[in-house]
């Protein structure tokens, strides 16, 4: 993927000096991402794009109809994200750009994954088109596991290469997002290798999703087709993927701290060429406050890596594992995606310019984003039965007596790692009673794409001490899940999630006490920014005092329905034993 | 453009160790490219591609039919040649391969230029088919400047878009040839603005050629869309391309010795990701005695580049540029073209393996290249016309006296750089008479195309002192060109070089004294390399005994017809002032 000039001749004219060009920046400290090098520099930038820089200029610019004076602070191309998930920040594309551009991010490489799930290929359209004509660019990777796992739970759609091949015209899709089916790509199974031929076929890259890739694991999938991978989590793990040729992608979400294992594991190596940064899932409120890229960067320096090639993780190399082109570097051809920065280690973005136009100043937005109208923000996605506080009951299987066996999604202390344990439990009145265990809560999983599917058991350990957590965000098919103490707050949770079109709801004594309304795709909201991050920071304060105490209780509910992390889970089709990724009864043969 | 294998499950499978996979190579020190580290590894190898490399193994090979022991020798990718024309080597890509592969060459970039002016779309798909099915690789990248500067010559096809377009399809084309109208470029022509064009529309990555380039104008040629560029033989000139972003090819020919510089440029550099290898041109006997690109790798390790970063240069790098995914490493999912090396600095390849098949060993093929007739090869390409005694004796104008004004082709001491220079030269019987000046000899350029153009005039410090040297290689279009003292001795040569269809000549007192016969498009040879290395040898022998005693006289003629090397060139179309553009009277008006 190349960003075509409109007129390529006159930027070569602009180049030789033999027309003005648009504007040049002067006084400014230039890192030369191709060589290593530190020089000062004239940058002339000519509609949208680099057409010069001057190294040790001994003179004031010439041809220039604009002089910036940089005023001797650090000139960097806009930061890159190699992976990211827009719909993880709770915001629109829109309202994501408003977000992410003071930062200095001012291109991500994004798997709209989630709401592919929940509203197939138009969903993929909708975040195309959304993420259009934005002061930053939006590239779509298309995802290439929806569903997960098939025949396990049932989401909004399945893509196949035929959705691949569709998708693969859209002018910015330049990838297959995350194959995070794994097994399936080694395995060799039908569904994975016609998405992967589809993929190459239409000249896309493949991103990466291997989690524990260690040695011939890596080498097969390698293999398979994907060139990147951003699961990269355990000590020796990145050395195994750099060494075969991979892209590691480092990450820093809301909830995964990859970097310091990272980075020492490459530490010591001669080269990192292929160390890029990402986010993959980071919240409105964790982003308005912390950063996004900018963060990431900012934590890989303080760890120890040398300012000049962070940044080429955070631009570069990204770029070049997507195969853009023209973009990642400060250099003649490309587009004039750049930064002014004051210090390399504190990373503080002065200016931020999108095809050459200065679209953030000192963490202000400059640019107003409009506020466009698209089908797809309009539907509600929702399509969940009416309920009544009878379905919250549990029913114990008749004839049981006062007494019963039971199969309980277990979780271990302080991980999302679960287990299925066989309970006995107390039945009152025909229904599973567990008013007498604090550790326990019911668990529901009701699909929302109208097919009926529902799934009722109970959790231990998920954390929630009261009232009911509710929530349209459940990887990856986001059917609505609900945890509760209450059939009561169940109920109100429910048909708040309901009536709002989805999102992320607290009820307490069969009252709501939060709403984080998400009602595009029950997984975004098109308010500004800031509105969203409050909300976010609300709905956490709401779970907290409701028992869940972990540092973001936001995600709790949101892996209980995602059948690809071991050992146990919960989808609208049943309880899931992941490793054998087969269905166990709730109530055993009691 | 990514290499298939034949079956990607049984890759994978093998991978993960559940088949047994071809063979195993133990016992070999192992060079990281992508990480930089070298240790201990086993490389296994399924169905010609690497499938998994076992760093430090602890024990013996598992799953594997066969083990290879490689005597504790490196294991390297197999080279790669940036940018070369194989017809340079004066031999067809079946003998070229056999002559370079054992040299440890296992895939080249070729730019099949010369063949393609002189029989067009037909030869390049020619060089495409027969530069198939051998024990290497010759990508093809499409040539771009055909005929070089249009309206200063004729050559025998011209290319725009449309050729472009319709060459694109062949499977191994993969780009578009050094772009060598670089004015043309960065002025904006159509012509080079179509192509181009074409060339991004198919997917081809660029390939520059910009001499003497430097600053404003490397930015302008780099947005007018070059990656690359193997023209760089002034100081500075590496470091400026660098840090522009191109990919600096670095080269070796059996003319140009870049190499001394561009290290020079680039030593102190802490990146150096975008230096590549290349020979551009080198001949059989150059190629027999001092090899191909293991002698470039050879000499820049003994400039003082890290072995292993040069490795890289003539492996990894070019694969990168050229956008070969799966060549240019050893690992896995890279196609197993690899090489056993006893030691870094001499480079002595022990043993050459291709697609997994050992193809060299010790300097020797081990493989047939099977003997394939191509249409083209049979093809007579010198259609030239019937010619006297008396068309090689240069008329004065009528009415001129016994003394003519005349512009001389002069060239400058020791270089091919030329200029014109008016004399004043006697008259005998009407014709020009250079008998009393040693320096002095006729010029004669002949379109061989049928056009019937012929250009005849003078050249001063030619080097010629008696007979002639006549020659069908002569850049770019290849006409039939010819220096002589005599015009027995011309008449003789010409007469030649029409019935063995092209190639070089001389001769002394009106009779033929050596012959290179190149009928392959009058630039090569199908007979084996031993035997055409022998005939350039004897040939280069034959050109020094009548005086041209510069270091390869075979090639000096060669550039006398090439209106893009300043100032002054024959061509069939008349004398041409490179600098303008532009055609001079070989008599000014006496």
């Amino acid at each position: 993927m190349k960003i075509q000039p409109r007129n390529k001749r006159e930027l070569m004219a602009a180049a030789l000096g033999r027309i003005e060009c648009d504007f040049a920046v002067t006084n400014c400290r230039y890192l030369n991402l191709f060589t290593g090098e530190e020089y000062p520099a004239t940058v002339y930038i000519h509609d949208g794009f680099v057409v010069h820089v001057e190294p040790n200029p001994k003179s004031a610019p010439e041809k220039a109809k604009q002089v910036v004076d940089a005023g001797g602070r650090y000139i960097l191309p806009g930061l890159i994200d190699a992976h990211v998930h827009i719909e993880s920040s709770l915001m629109t594309p829109p309202v994501f750009a408003s977000a992410v551009v003071p930062h200095g991010v001012t291109c991500v490489i994004t798997d709209p994954h989630e709401i592919g799930n929940v509203l197939g290929e138009e969903a993929v359209v909708y975040m195309h088109d959304a993420g259009s004509d934005l002061p930053m660019y939006q590239f779509i990777d298309i995802p290439s596991c929806v569903p997960s796992v098939p025949g396990l739970e049932e989401a909004g759609a399945s893509f196949d290469a035929s959705v691949i091949d569709r998708l693969a015209k859209l002018p910015h899709v330049i990838g297959l997002a995350e194959v995070m089916d794994f097994l399936g790509v080694v395995d060799g199974e039908d569904r994975m290798m016609e998405i992967i031929d589809a993929a190459e076929r239409n000249g896309l890259y493949l991103q990466g999703h291997l989690p524990a890739g260690f040695g011939r694991l890596v080498s097969a999938y390698r293999i398979g087709g994907p060139l990147t991978c951003h699961e990269t989590g355990r000590p020796g793990e990145a050395l195994d993927k750099l060494r075969a040729g991979m892209y590691v992608d480092a990450r820093e979400s809301s909830m995964c701290y990859n970097l310091p294992t990272i980075w020492n594991d490459v530490k010591d190596l001669p080269w990192r060429d292929r160390l890029s940064l990402c986010t993959d899932d980071r919240e409105a409120d964790d982003i308005l406050a912390n950063g996004q890229l900018d963060l990431v960067l900012r934590n890989i320096i303080k760890l120890g890596m040398d300012p000049i090639e962070a940044i080429r993780a955070a631009t570069l190399h990204p770029a070049q594992e997507a195969g853009l082109e023209n973009l990642g570097a400060v250099a003649p051809g490309y587009v004039a995606n750049f930064l002014l920065v004051d210090d390399l280690e504190q990373f503080t973005v002065h200016a931020v310019y999108f095809e050459g136009r200065e679209v953030a100043r000192e963490g202000r937005l400059l640019t107003a984003i409009p506020r466009r109208q698209f089908a797809v923000e309009q539907k509600n996605s929702v399509n969940a039965p009416d309920l009544t506080l009878e379905d919250f009951r549990l029913r114990a299987p008749a004839g049981c007596g006062d007494r019963v066996r039971i199969n309980v999604l277990t979780y271990g202390d302080y991980t999302s790692l679960t287990r299925i344990e066989s309970e006995e439990l107390p039945v009152k009145d025909g229904f599973v009673d567990i008013s007498g265990d604090d550790e326990l809560c019911f668990a529901m999983v009701v699909n929302r794409y109208g097919t009926g599917n529902r799934t009722f058991g109970l959790v231990r350990g998920f954390g929630l001490a009261r009232g009911a957590d509710g929530s349209t965000i459940s990887h990856d098919c986001h059917n609505l899940t609900l945890v509760f103490r209450d059939p009561e707050s169940a109920l109100a949770v429910y048909n708040q999630l309901r009536s709002v079109g989805g999102g992320i709801c607290a009820a307490e004594n069969g009252k709501v006490v939060c709403t984080l309304a998400l009602p595009v795709g029950g997984l975004m909201s098109a308010d500004p920014a800031e509105q969203t991050a409050a909300a976010a920071t609300a709905m956490k304060q709401a779970l907290r005092e409701l028992g869940l105490e972990m540092t973001n209780p936001l995600l709790r509910i949101a892996t209980l329905a995602l059948p690809v992390v071991p050992a146990a889970k919960f989808t609208d089709l049943g309880l899931v034993d992941v490793m054998k990724k087969a269905f166990v009864p709730i109530f055993p043969e009691n």
